[in-house]
């Protein structure tokens, strides 16, 4: 069995299905909130946890904010976002974030308007206020959409979409999610959907970040799972050794992600 | 010795606020980041942390942003934060938060205008926003000013003054900030001005708290520093075990605060 092989077809999807909900029903009793809000993007990832929450919990505990931004979000986003909230049978809200956004860049002398990063990061943190404003005012609590493969390199906005009560995804990779969204019925065409943030008109995760998911997913599960160092990681993938450093480097130099903000040490 | 007076008495400010700068510069220095940049509010906790940015890395790498809310920052407040810029010499960017809080108010048609925590917790994050916002286009790093007391009772805005990329007074109870601010040479009347998130106009932290800082921050030495468990505190501090307990309360309440979202573990 080839190694990407091993990670999609490893898991019972079933198994991993019932843990997750399970996970999510258990949270929701032991903090006492009344439900979930998510935040629908029409992606695999958002839509697989949606699947899951109300799994875990029924429709009626579980909320969705849609936030499309009329500059990013292709309209195909947004309906398979809406779509997702009819399908599960959840009550969901639509926001454009525009008004918002541009509520800032008004306000802000420091702002950069061709800063790419610096404004998708803001879009993202945008709706991680929006979703808390829901959660608090509604007593419930915001369900994080990052997954496994994401986690280990960064790739999310800090205290933005990184920014939650929980992540049901987290310890599945990419490819993994895509598989048990499909075997949750999730429809091809977003179990499958190419990845991206959306943090600007045509941005595409992969080509961001040099490598595709399937990539990225075998060189972490090496590195990670199997406990290989990057040489054995290089060559029991056939990926280059150039490859698997890049990735490992991303895995670096995030880890300021992964951790809370560190406060000094005193002796007196 | 009393019990407070061990708390405030205790270290050694010289050798705390050493201690603090030495690691303010590593942790730049480390990141490769060009400088800080500090919400100054014209309280005690982060005017401290501006004072040990510029003794760790000099003024001129040290930028502010002053960020007062219309309605419920008083106006010394904002005098107090502009004095310390120009005091510390560091360059400063004043922007009233209030178009962004009413933009994201008319966007969102789930608003609860009497929501005063909801409300509080949004003006906090659009601070986060705009500091994140600076950080990311000026690849600089955002000092987080919360300090022990404040951490461990969770009294501070999830994603919100929670969220950082160093927390330089974690180590310290708000009492001890208050006492090295003092040896700093901040000014009294902010080094022990009375504590207050100025979520909403006449928002004082002790009234919401229910107990001052004094009382709070000899509980949580006796539980955490000391080691003794609810009875030995009360009997140890002389508060009721009914105090001891609501402050033991807040810890565990927040417990989600200091740590990260939780995933599940999964079995397959």
């Amino acid at each position: 069995m080839g190694i990407l092989e091993e990670i999609i077809e490893g898991p019972n999807y079933g198994e991993i299905e019932r843990q997750i909900a399970k996970f999510m029903e258990d949270f929701l009793a032991r903090t006492g909130a009344r439900g979930y809000v998510i935040g629908l993007s029409g992606g695999v990832d958002s839509t697989a946890a949606a699947y899951l929450a109300v799994r875990a919990v029924g429709p009626e505990r579980v909320n969705a904010l849609l936030l499309p931004d009329r500059e990013a979000t292709p309209s195909e986003d947004l309906e398979d976002a809406r779509w997702v909230a009819e399908k599960l049978g959840i009550s969901y809200t639509l926001v454009e974030i525009n008004d918002i956004y541009e509520s800032f860049l008004r306000s802000m002398p420091f702002r950069q308007l061709e800063n790419k990063v610096a404004n998708g990061n803001l879009k993202v943190r945008i709706r991680m206020c929006m979703l808390y404003y829901y959660a608090n005012s509604r007593n419930c609590l915001v369900i994080g959409t990052s997954d496994r493969s994401e986690i280990l390199i960064g790739y999310y906005t800090k205290w933005g979409d990184g920014a939650s009560d929980l992540i049901p995804l987290g310890g599945l990779f990419k490819t993994q999610v895509r598989k048990l969204a499909e075997h949750m019925g999730v429809p091809k065409r977003i179990a499958y959907k190419p990845s991206s943030p959306r943090l600007w008109k045509g941005h595409m995760a992969e080509e961001e970040l040099g490598a595709s998911y399937e990539v990225i997913d075998q060189v972490l599960y090496c590195l990670f799972d199997k406990g290989y160092d990057l040489e054995e990681t290089a060559k029991a993938t056939g990926f280059s050794l150039e490859t698997v450093k890049k990735i490992y480097e991303m895995y670096l130099r995030s880890s300021h992600k992964r951790s809370l903000p560190p406060a000094p040490e005193l002796r007196w």
